[in-house]
């Protein structure tokens, strides 16, 4: 079998979102179950917010549908059985955590640390913008939170967040979670099922 | 059993809308399926989308959503096997096809209608904002087609649209397709099957 028959699939999506959320708590189960092998995709929303003219997120900016998305969190999470506070701020910022789930892409605990992250901003309430919580969020998986840190702004990490978000643009994408497979976009958290059968279409 | 027991979803819809088009064609034998009595609910998107600062489809405006929307659309056409022409015109006109469909909401063939008419726009890339398609429509349900038209813009006929466009801004529509079940909306082509849910939720 050569390595591009092998299924798999890139789950793109930024700490700020919603419905990232809702899908990072999700995928990597789902993967497995299907036996897909998943990427960790961080990227940022902000740039490819402006390109459609956004200063801000479409949920602010748009109050009907900021008012739908906030109710259907609450539906969303309780479906999914997953921890819900609306949070107090948003969209945080979410390029420090992103940056370090950039960096730590290849250990086989990005994804405890994702969803920690996530966990953190809409289940708690917390601030994940700030360097502290995630510091924290690092030791309570074990982890040196500060050298990991640290590292993920070293110059040769910092680059891998502003490529993943170049790309997103390549790609087309216009929000967030999107997974891809095979060259196919698949946008939005009911997109997980297709995006996986896709990883054996014809 | 009282009334309002009985379980029951409304389908809000436009006949310009791709998304509408996927769930409108699966929306009748879902809730046959889950013994849900169903309301077949045509608005205009129009003015809504005037609400939110558009003067076009956000499809049209947004050139990284549109792609996107047109390559999902073949797939999902393809997914439940429906037929599919990109339409050479975006969005067409709905009003007159929406004000037939209101005026016949009761009677048994509705969804016979509304499907035609959907198939005829994405499916055969016929002007359905042409009265004469809405005429032949009908003639190709074995009805009167001239006579349903005319009937369908009596002046007591007309403000049922108008009243359903301003019945879907009160509820906080800003898209479509929607499905209303007890007071919750549920937007988006991927959310017939959390609606039927609901209309069982305690």
């Amino acid at each position: 079998m050569t390595q591009d028959r092998e299924r798999s699939l890139e789950f793109w999506f930024d700490f700020a979102s919603t419905y990232s959320y809702i899908a990072a708590m999700r995928i990597e189960e789902l993967c497995r179950t299907a036996d897909v092998a998943l990427q960790w995709t961080p990227f940022l929303l902000g740039p490819i917010f402006g390109l459609q003219g956004w200063n801000d997120s479409p949920f602010n900016l748009n109050e009907r549908r900021g008012t739908y998305m906030w109710r259907d969190m609450e539906r969303l999470t309780e479906k999914f059985r997953l921890p819900w506070i609306r949070p107090t701020a948003f969209p945080r910022a979410s390029t420090l955590a992103a940056r370090v789930a950039c960096s730590i892409s290849d250990e086989p605990w990005c994804g405890d640390f994702i969803r920690t992250v996530f966990t953190a901003n809409f289940g708690e309430d917390r601030d994940i913008g700030d360097a502290a919580v995630v510091v924290d969020i690092l030791r309570r998986l074990g982890l040196p939170g500060d050298e990991t840190v640290a590292r993920a702004l070293e110059p040769d990490q910092r680059g891998r967040l502003r490529a993943n978000t170049a790309r997103a643009i390549e790609l087309g994408i216009f929000g967030a979670p999107n997974c891809l497979v095979r060259g196919e976009l698949f946008w939005g958290e009911e997109s997980l099922d297709d995006a996986i059968s896709w990883t054996a279409h014809p």
